[in-house]
């Protein structure tokens, strides 16, 4: 996987409001995987979860974690970032996902009781893939 | 996450030809997730891959896995499935990626030049979500 900075093709296609499936690993050691939001924001990507996230206690114990996200109507394009949380915040105004669903929905998120917390993954690895061919993208 | 056998209507789900992803474990114990074909075989999931890819490694070193499927055309519906590859088989014949690209595709498998690889997971515990609740499945 490369490790030089994401190309940027794959940027641009990152900054979509894509489905995408982040991976964490669990206290035994093993991985889980969950649908998620995310936002690429400023060169880190930004999810969000309710506060009682496993997950976020996963990322709290380790912060490694791989985000894959798929093309929205490209079924075999796919983009796969890997890297460490390096960020986690108490999103108190919801201002993180409100963000993360007006990028994804258009409006605010509409479940306003429970806490929730933001998570910045700095990207240290990367690979794309499109129909059978590594997608490394234009610079 | 629920260890009961997977309701009725959750298997109906993964028996579509929705959009996945898998992780696995690399050597140095952290999350690798990949987008992937899969099927729902008869009480297992069988997934295939290239007999050069990373994720076959991981699982021969260690079978534990978590596939994330997504559905779709409710993009705020998934099911995570988590468990072990207990059975890997070489895809001598083609038949596995056969079967998975015409349960995707409606046609079999283009590229036939590279060996392949067949893995079939044991799902141990699994969790849906639809909408801001756990989605149980009616039986």
């Amino acid at each position: 996987m490369p490790t030089s900075a994401l190309p940027h093709e794959l940027q641009a296609f990152l900054a979509q409001p894509n489905p995408s499936v982040i991976a964490t690993l669990t206290p035994e050691g093993e991985p889980h995987s969950a649908a998620t939001w995310y936002l690429w924001d400023g060169g880190r990507v930004l999810v969000n979860m309710a506060a009682t996230r496993k997950r976020l206690e996963h990322m709290r114990r380790d912060p490694h974690v791989s985000l894959t996200v798929l093309d929205r109507d490209v079924w075999y394009r796919q983009l796969t970032v890997r890297g460490r949380v390096t960020e986690i915040a108490g999103d108190d105004g919801l201002e993180g996902i409100d963000r993360l669903a007006r990028h994804y929905t258009g409006e605010s998120y509409a479940r306003r009781e429970d806490p929730r917390v933001n998570a910045w993954i700095e990207v240290e690895s990367w690979y794309g893939w499109a129909g059978g061919a590594p997608w490394t993208g234009s610079r």
